[in-house]
């Protein structure tokens, strides 16, 4: 594994960068990524490019044997582009223009946009795709940070329409799939079709779905026209984007269809303080995160890349300046975090970033370096982190346990529709893997229709459309399988089957799911040792109940290898449901203590102690 | 009393029609409301109109017994009559449009809209004003469901200026009225006059008063057009419309006096959990609802509804899809709704729906049968309670207990200017019937002005502006009366009268209220087995204190057959102020148990228990 | 010092104005502020004036000895002037006007505005500049009140570039303070320059302290220019406006340069509510008011105003109607904060206001009369308050304790940059004034650079900026010093120093700080009896740790006579850090009983009993 650091030449004089790359690799360090917010420089005015800096930049980095990361700059398109075209803007779903003055401002359907991008991406690969530095490429920067995917632009309305045309062929169909006759919504061309915002109350959640469809699409075809100029003038080089945590707004396993390497930001402190963690997490875990943040994502992200090679493209160093609050990490975390990545399969881990730009933004967020040049805590750490990478070697494949499916329309279809407020199949994933973790488990967060062969466990928590592809693999496996609320209940389009299910599932489970109840969490039903709430769905079929609650309610049922979750995954029901399915699997149902995780690896068993910021090696 | 259900025969195939008309009857059923979403099936391309499959669905339907109330579609213009008149939409308060793409799209001053409206509404009526089958007419749906009341268009301020020159004459007395001088707001001709939304700190509160008043007269307006129309071409017939519930949008006593009979859509779950009633109440009563939601605006649309007449147009009878969470009914709550709309007079009970649809905005809405046709929980409770009904026959008069008075500027006016946040005449009222009922007391919430013969309790739970009429009936009836704040204390327009109280109430409470302090819940004022915050009104004048708090605020007055509530009318002291009240009316003041509500009608008293969701019959 | 009213003969018959000037004469008032709102009526219509009432207005109360200020009437332009300039309104953060229909519906930045706003108080100026009655003028009302200082209009667009290009010459001097290299921001010339609000996510720092120092500029420049049309044509009289409570959109020691007298408006139960104080608070001085609101206020603008000169130009005499509740004071409050206002200074004290008027937006808001006319409590307190100051005569001087730094740009920076929600320089400076009259000192709050002379104590509660000036004086006073966070970790244009603090505030900690954690109240650090949270600063250097929490962390340090607060100024460790540097500044250490504060002025010692309301002279 390469560890790396994110550089920019351009907030620091010339005269300091052979220093920088030094220290760098003093530091163990083999990776920068430099580039992605450069386009002001690299094109200070229309058709005028600066190459000087960055080929002198690259010279530096490349001269001093740091393999180089190179951004396109297009997340950070300069004044006078946006002046050039004023309609390039993202609209907000209340119909306002997100305008210049940070970053991000741009429409993905904006076709004038799209094409100033692939200019801007073709002028860097000509210029540096065979360039002995450059090993690898990142498309933009974080696409969908600050909310960016859905655009409620006329652009967007206008290429929303050709993409429901490609769909749906006739706007009959449409109107059918969507069951536009419920309150006159009927369209008579595709022309007719608006975007979903702005409506008087709700739009169809069918017009929702695919809306949202089409916006991950918009991202994934932006991408893929940087790719392709990419791949055509920098052969053999990967190419990557740093994906969020937490974060939804696209389909990650298209994107990452198209990626060499799929990388993601690890900010989990940043990520506790601003995500459902509960207060006594957010108390006991501020300044280490919650201590199945990374790991989730790294299970998540591995699932999505294409061949599984992923990386985290920036680590948190110390504080930084998004959250709410911004506290320091534990001494020793950020290696913690480190080796974290290394067990669960990373290629590189780049911090973010170099040195603490005493300006603009993120003047605020830390760095390996403090602005004043002088080392911040975490560069001990990384240097630590490498020399202890360097002692472990290569470790080997990790052995499978559970899988747990998860798609990203399933998220978007709850966050849509919750009907119960918070019920989201986001974080229901998010529970049956900590539930998982808990156990000791290693686990895979796959994608529907992946091959299920040799887990011994396979969860699916919450994924209303269920392909017939994951059937025919859940039919096919021995594994013990646990399956959550909703899921199976909507065809591609949103609309409840005629069969209520998925009928593969009803053959599954022995029956079907007749009707569900959204509950607020006042109302606790609770067993021996458990207690749930927030989701009841109402079986009728030939399962027999395991969980009953003593108010009556059957929140489980278990019908040979497969366990009913009829209440919301999470809380102990969830944690005691996932035991039981575990010790069938032949797995202990021990937990954890508080605090620690494991991830075994070859021969290695790693564990990871978050409550004092230690990780130790079996 | 008739049962009914609401029908979509455009969301079935027609095959299927014969066999759910019959299942109807089967039921008990004898009512079906159709038509009132079917724009666009009816008229699918501008003025080209398809009957076929209405004509055939009205004969199945009438075939089989059931009577039709016919809705006219005016809820859900198509998207083809919105693309041609762009400005029919409402606006919002911050200024933009409510688009296509749900319900309710139009704005009620506009007039191109109104007659469109008018024009489908004719060519609905001429096809079946005749009709046999047509039992009834339901006009549009759901006045002012989404906030769609107010509108903040160029349409909207244009007739609010005629409005308010045919109310003021002279732009010279409204600026009189208004106070205008106060803040250089004078206006030199109408023309000169905005809408009350987008200013700088909040508007004039008569300047939001009069828009309140032309608003809901734009509502009734629009909806006496349609009923012109209907009765031109369909005499003879009810017409109806379905009011909501701790909805206040318009004036439901002057709506109400253009219709025969006054609908409401009683969803008693969702009410909990939407408006503001405890964490605790909300716990307990999931399932059922809190005990008075349902009997509250039965009693108030009784009153509100010309000779009395009135029924529940949809009646929940599973989870619904719109509330933050959305639980089942418990066995039994269905039927038991049923019973106690009976008990309080309705003439008829339609559940929404009779079968769910799978498709749209509201597929996690239950129905009479789910969605795969099969029955639900509630088809058995409705053919219960239609064989109870049977049972039951013709029940007598209730005999008159209890007079709450209710007036809608008195809610407009306590929204436009709490004082003290959340203090609210309607859940003033709310909280006064809550504890009527518990005193197993029949009440009837009528308008001020109303004769007030036989009540042996009159209540003015909070009713700024006071007619002559209603003092007038309150001098002439020797009812004990509880006088409540804010009563009295503004003019027509909104002013404080120059004797701070309107003259007549001073002689009824012997005194004047001198000034008034909104408080927070954080102060208690407690005495005796009572305690209660929010406000307090000071009193001068000949009245005795009644309630004296222990740190010496009066809450309480009393003066003869009148009392004077001077804290907000809530919690246990407003249950005492009552019990004191009811006693020397003569009535008992022992509570019905917790849960437990009562009403009489002729010589029959019927319980509702409300904890187990069984009625009894004493 | 004076008493006075706030009075508006315009709401009045004429016939009512001498009665009126008689009972304000008896009631011990001498000045009474009219006609800050009477621009309707002083000219009805576009160039025609009506001087009539105002001339017999200004002779009624003049022949009654009454000294007049006189109002600048531009707080409300009336209708006819908005609909002859539509652009003139100021546009909210969302890019909305901000309309007709309340007051202050202008933008500062207007140039058409600006010239109707000298014209009109030219000829107010002209008219009764001379005029024996007039004893003072105020200009305009209340500035920045319902947030109208920042305006995003394109009016306060152009404004701002020209504001830019005087303060920084060169576009390429600005993209270097500003560090727009960061996300490729670099403009090209001044002319690209936006708004910094409606970007994608938060603009630069920079960006928007250079917006609010422009739009508190744009506030000065507009009274400046009122101002220097009064002393033209009214030489010899007070200049003074009416500033607000916790209030900071615009820096009021500039604007005060161009006054002669800085008044303010008080209103202790409505700021209560309204600001950031516990429920605890809340619910303990609902009545009374915090008993440190009042005087913060007094000894802030005491060190804003030109010489010291100071007012309180609106002071509540009852309830309000614009907090979320309007309670009453206890009886004797108005007396109290009268008496206090005396101890702490203030030339005047003027009711808001005379009587009550029935109509309008206020029309809950008390006065000294009811709307009936007849008294209402707060008259004879006044009555009684002036009867108490003759008796006392002229108290000396006020003895110096302890000053305490605040400067209005260290509120904005913690604004646009909290880094921790809620950690605001100003809350930090109410604070530290708090614990500081806990112990009974007198307290001067003064901007950065003022001499520091006699001061026994100096409070930086957070001043992210400091001056050379301010330093040179820290250095050259021998109090004992307290160094908040943030203190000095800026430069002028929001970048952080290459040093990383200030120079010369490292020689006086002797060391600096190296790293900052921000932090939720939910991470308490605790030692012997103190604790605190919030913040966190680490320290480098020789000054000695003083407080240690049990959990390791320094939350202070003491270098001779500095002390740094490195956890955020507030509960009792900050009570503990002040109690420590008033010990070595030769203070006593005991704090006042709960609700006791104190003023010292010459001999007098006066103490209030914020309690029971009661004041007592010591």
């Amino acid at each position: 594994m390469h560890l790396g650091v994110c550089y920019y030449p351009e907030h620091w004089p010339e005269d300091r960068w052979p220093e920088d790359a030094r220290l760098m690799r003093e530091t163990g360090l083999t990776r920068v990524r430099i580039g992605e917010f450069a386009w002001s420089r690299i094109e200070p005015e229309p058709g005028v490019f600066d190459w000087g800096w960055l080929d002198r930049a690259l010279d530096v980095l490349h001269g001093a044997g740091l393999g180089v990361i190179m951004g396109t700059p297009t997340a950070t398109p300069p004044k006078w582009l946006s002046d050039r075209m004023p309609d390039m803007f993202a609209l907000t779903r209340d119909g306002r223009p997100r305008g210049f003055g940070s970053r991000r401002h741009y429409c993905f359907s904006h076709q004038g946009y799209r094409e100033e991008a692939a200019r801007i991406t073709r002028a860097v690969a000509e210029r540096y795709g065979e360039h002995p530095g450059v090993a690898a490429w990142q498309t933009d920067n974080e696409y969908g940070c600050h909310d960016t995917v859905q655009s409620f632009s006329a652009s967007a309305r206008d290429a929303f329409r050709v993409w429901l045309e490609r769909r749906y062929k006739s706007v009959q169909a449409l109107n059918e799939a969507w069951g536009n006759v419920f309150w006159s919504m009927e369209y008579r061309s595709f022309g007719e079709i608006e975007l979903p915002n702005l409506t008087v109350t709700e739009a169809n959640p069918a017009h929702w779905l695919a809306f949202r469809r089409f916006s991950s699409g918009q991202v994934v075809s932006f991408n893929r026209a940087q790719v392709e100029i990419l791949r055509e003038h920098s052969p053999g080089r990967d190419i990557t984007h740093n994906a969020m945590g937490f974060y939804t707004g696209y389909d990650h396993h298209d994107l990452a269809a198209d990626l060499d390497v799929l990388g993601w930001d690890s900010y989990p402190l940043g990520f506790l303080e601003m995500f459902r963690f509960s207060e006594g997490e957010k108390r006991r875990y501020a300044r280490q995160g919650h201590p199945d943040i990374a790991a989730f994502h790294h299970d998540l992200y591995r699932g999505c890349a294409r061949g599984g090679r992923w990386s985290v493209l920036e680590q948190q160093p110390g504080p930084v300046n998004w959250a709410r609050y911004n506290p320091a990490p534990l001494p020793g975390m950020v290696k913690l975090w480190t080796l974290e990545a290394f067990a669960h399969g990373a290629e590189l881990v780049s911090y973010f970033r170099w040195r603490q730009f005493p300006k603009a933004q993120e003047q605020m967020h830390a760095g390996l370096l403090r602005p004043d040049g002088e080392p911040a805590p975490a560069l001990s750490e990384a240097r630590e982190a490498s020399a202890e990478l360097a002692r472990l070697g290569d470790a080997g494949k990790a052995p499978k346990h559970a899988a747990l499916i998860f798609s990203y329309d399933s998220e978007w279809m709850t966050q849509i529709q919750p009907q119960g407020e918070g019920r989201s199949a986001l974080w229901a994933a998010f529970s049956c893997y900590s539930a998982l973790r808990r156990l000791g488990l290693n686990v895979d967060i796959v994608a529907p229709g992946v091959s299920l062969d040799g887990y011994m466990l396979v969860i699916v928590p919450c994924l209303p459309i269920v392909t017939d592809a994951l059937m025919d693999e859940l039919a096919a496996s021995d594994a013990q399988i646990v399956i959550g609320p909703r899921t199976g209940t909507r065809d591609d389009d949103f609309a409840i089957p005629d069969s209520l299910n998925h009928s593969a599932l009803q053959e599954l489970i022995g029956g079907k799911i007749v009707r569900s109840e959204s509950l607020s969490d006042r109302l606790v039903m609770e067993g021996d040792g458990w207690e749930t709430s927030g989701w009841l769905d109402h079986y009728e079929g030939s399962a027999k109940p395991e969980f009953v609650a003593r108010s009556g309610e059957i929140t489980g049922y278990h019908h040979g290898r497969v366990r009913l979750c009829c209440a919301w995954p999470q809380g102990r029901f969830l944690e005691a449901l996932i035991q039981h399915a575990a010790v069938d699997a032949g797995f202990g149902s021990e937990p954890l203590p508080e605090g620690i995780r494991r991830r075994t690896r070859g021969t290695a068993v790693f564990e990871f102690d978050y409550n004092a910021g230690e990780v130790r090696l079996v």
